[in-house]
């Protein structure tokens, strides 16, 4: 079986990761996996939320959103509706724990740090990617509360691993890496996985679209996926490699 | 290991399924896994949502919610603080995708049933035992659709199959099935799992709370949940077995 | 005339008070009259609302709701809606005044008791079930704050007295106690009543529903919502005298 | 006991009904009860809600609210806030039913009256306040759209009866007529009375503040409040004897 | 050309400023512009917003609403609807500030003033006649807060002028002062203009309804607004020459 | 005076206009006035808004928003606030109205085009370039309509002109064109002007930040904005001149 952009089963869409996009934020990624398209900012600030004070902890939280034309068909805005759909609640949540799980609380210090993704074109595994590129922002956001600001020391390592993460799904019987939207809507079943650059998982969330799915289909997406994000790993590594000019 | 109330690792906590609880609802179910209990009722009208109409489908959702002192300290209610939290979307939305992976939306025909479940009180494992208990709640509102109300032929048949979940989670180095909540609180790795009745994946859902997980671990979890969700189809079965008196 | 369940006029449906029913909250009672059903769970905490700190007198309030298929028809989640409905709030504030009628805010202390009172099965009377069994959850609360917890001295009595409520109402010209759904529905008139175990009154709410009322059918409706009142505070009394194991 | 300003227990504040505030209005009318302003108008539209279509019956109901420097210290606006309060979803459903009870919604035919209540400056008694002026904008409503309009026939009579209000409460152990702010405050005892024209009644709502009342209190409460209701019925009809210029 | 109401182009509606309206407010005014009444309420407290304290500045800040029928056709309120809508979000902030631009923030010290500003009957120009009579409303305030709260010194000037408010706008190719709601529905272009009483601009605003405007389109509209601008102060000066009885 | 990035005052920033940014929108354009970044969505729909329907006639609205970290701190998410600002609405409605004011309704026929205007960086001057790059999105998205989706017929000119939109204001007694943020914050008054290609007025929104201003200064800062708008209208006209690939 071909895909409809001729990649293999196997491979993933062109990953881009243009680090420094914005000149406001501490960190500022915008990723791309093929046409989709999320710019990730982290927000660094002195403090904690108020449950939090005191614990010596910092804490590490996300928060991901669509424009309303990132897809092909105009959605409504979710300030104007008044209301976060759960979808979006869904994604920003497993945004967070995802990023949390690579990150040591109290080498952080009593800091916050937001990630904001907003999905500026979607085609696909538009979760993923923002994990993909705000780990890379968060790093960057850390060198910057390190050594620009003084907010943590230097010798201090907040950060335990990296984190990526991609989409599988089985389209016609056919385990494929890194969906693309025309993939995912004909997908009988759709999985999203996040790893450390260890090869351990942080997140394994799959669904039965159509049909329930069995014990070996589960293994072979979670071979293909593991793959994938060994690869995005070698990536994020090759983006952060380079110092950034700020 | 021992655990706090004398099970084996591989044991469910005692799970009785009350049909008929509620005289109102088409299907009303009170489950208990232990000390978690939810009330799910099925509620049946015809017509489907707008953007479902003149498919000659049929639509199934599900609303979860907790009491707010279903729990040990009391949570402020959603419907007070005027907006649904990210935890009861997400659940809400599991619950409606788990109970339509056994749907077959022709034989429904246009008809609707939402399937509520309110969690009356919260020991862990409160989306699991939901979902176990809404199938039942919904095979009672099915047959009450196609014999009492005669909105569905008797001969169709709208449950392509049955469909339980259970949770599990690694607890000091140790796979435990169905987790209570200090056992919830404790684990490095959390999974919930949902299956149908001959053993296949709807939802697998890992999350590692503190430390990555590897690929044996995620496979020593999926085994322990395949076997708890096997005996939950037993007990959904036994307890559908029997006629209920409307 | 006899009533559709084969009451007289003056005859309370069976009243039942389960206590202790929920294993989390301070004070828990499931009350039933008939086929209404209502928890009420009673939760303590230190401290008050600001507005009453340093003041030395504590605070009691209530929040009530129905699940949504409590009634004979499915109702829309207020919690979905994004705000609580006008029924809502009238009950929750009568609860609330009805229980404060019989608290000493001095010997309370600065602890504050919320009494969630949650409709599982709706029959009429919904609210004076509510008071009924929420005074019951309160005072075992105060036990549990005075002996358990010890957050109130036991030589105080934060309680002065009990209280009790019933609706009345006339249908096809008769007065009758406590009104299942169905003759609610045909009831001209309507009323609830909140009186104290001594008999005075703490509330009283009318409403002509068809034809206004004159002042001697509310007298007729004062007589029998008073009787009714004394019934269940002897319930009550029974229900809370034996002990209550934790 | 002398009252704060003079007036003897039976005694009613200076009331004014002025008719034809607002020249938009199809019914406006400025009423005080001394200090307290309320400003009712009434907006007649053809149609009536979806769940009442095609059952050749109209709708009567009303909103009820206060400017935020009505009252002796700013509130803040429910606007603002984003939800309407529980004090003000009570009253706006009490003046509701007050003139819902005095029509015959098959006169009326399949058309709606709202009735828009605002506090302009408030004293004490602002819902019974509301309920006679909306009763005076109301039957101008009609009038208008009998005779102006000529959306109903001038020979149907939509109004059934007339209808007012006014508050009663115990203040220092004497039962006075329409409580100010301050007796208000200090009531132990508080109840406001819907009276028709012909002295039955629509609405009666008691409310112990401080002490439970004994049922001579309460009925020591009803003789007053039928007067008042009685001398304010006598001054609508007054208001309304003139012609209304448009 | 004559206007409707028989108006040459140049001249107001008449103006009526009525001090004292509200027994309550510091500074309480009712405005008046022909048939449209705006009252001016002006709230003084002491201490500032979170974002101010400590600066030894006051604030001052203003709230626009309209009462739902005081326009032809009925509006919903906002607070049913649970949100402010854009226009009056947009005429509060313009009130707002330029009430501010006559403000001496440290000559009021840390004190905050709020103007609301209710429509009670509108016929155009509605947001002109607040700003005109809030700023009167706000003077009283302040004589208020110096003379008898004595929260701020008589020495003091917190006020650096005054300012008023007019609409302009473009009627059949003829520049109006002060547009009627029939004119302003009629308009081409509409221009909302304040001034300080020394003849200088604190808001411009300017729309295009239908066709762009020119240079001298604008210039003539200008004129006209700033001679309308000067009668009103002249007008506000009168009105708060004479001591206002308390 | 030398600008803080060495402009003349007289001096736009540079301005460069991306067409087909995006692949879905039918018209998608990032504009960029220095570090001000704003992506311009157009969205065509056939149809109209309810109020609309019947009349042949389009419509054409816009949406504004910032990402939370567009500016130098992060700002929080209107849609996690559940409600849009003050600044958000206004904005909104300023697009909308200036873009409108080049529509003829009748020949773009019953079709609605939504222009999300959603600033990715802001550096001061957000609303203008949003509409300067709205229009150009605007008009690919009325070129789509006529030649690939055959919605409007290609003899119709829906658009009657062009508008773009720049701000200017008074830095330390220098009137400025374009205003940077810096800029804005010590501006003593404000101007956003919206001008069509021939040099006419659409809007003129000046604003006193500090001190009122005279008419010589608005003359000044009127004739600066109405020579930066025609720049931008020419900078616009050859963006528009080379074919879109699609």
């Amino acid at each position: 079986m071909s895909r409809i952009d001729g990649r293999t089963p196997q491979q993933l869409r062109p990953v881009t990761i243009e680090r420094g996009w914005s000149k406001h934020a501490e960190g500022s990624v915008l990723v791309s996996f093929g046409d989709t398209k999320v710019l990730c900012n982290a927000s660094v600030t002195e403090g904690v939320p108020r449950w939090r004070k005191g614990s010596g902890e910092g804490w590490v939280t996300a928060e991901y959103a669509m424009l309303p034309r990132a897809t092909n068909t105009r959605g409504d805005r979710e300030s104007v509706k008044g209301r976060i759909g759960g979808r979006t609640h869904e994604i920003s949540r497993l945004i967070g724990r995802s990023l949390r799980a690579v990150i040591d609380y109290k080498a952080l210090g009593e800091n916050t740090i937001v990630l904001d993704c907003d999905v500026l074109q979607a085609d696909g595994g538009t979760r993923t990617a923002a994990i993909t590129g705000a780990y890379v922002a968060l790093a960057d956001a850390i060198t910057w509360a390190q050594h620009t600001k003084k907010l943590i020391k230097p010798s201090r390592k907040p950060l335990t691993g990296t984190v990526s993460a991609v989409s599988v799904g089985i389209v016609d019987g056919t385990p494929l890496l890194d969906l693309r939207y025309e993939e995912d809507v004909r997908a009988d079943t759709d999985m999203n996985v996040v790893c450390t650059g260890d090869g351990r998982f942080v997140e394994v969330q799959g669904t039965a679209e159509a049909e329930p799915f069995a014990r070996d289909e589960l293994n072979a997406l979670l071979d293909l996926a593991a793959a994938g994000c060994t690869e995005l790993a070698e990536l994020q590594r090759k983006a952060l490699d380079t110092a950034l000019e700020r």
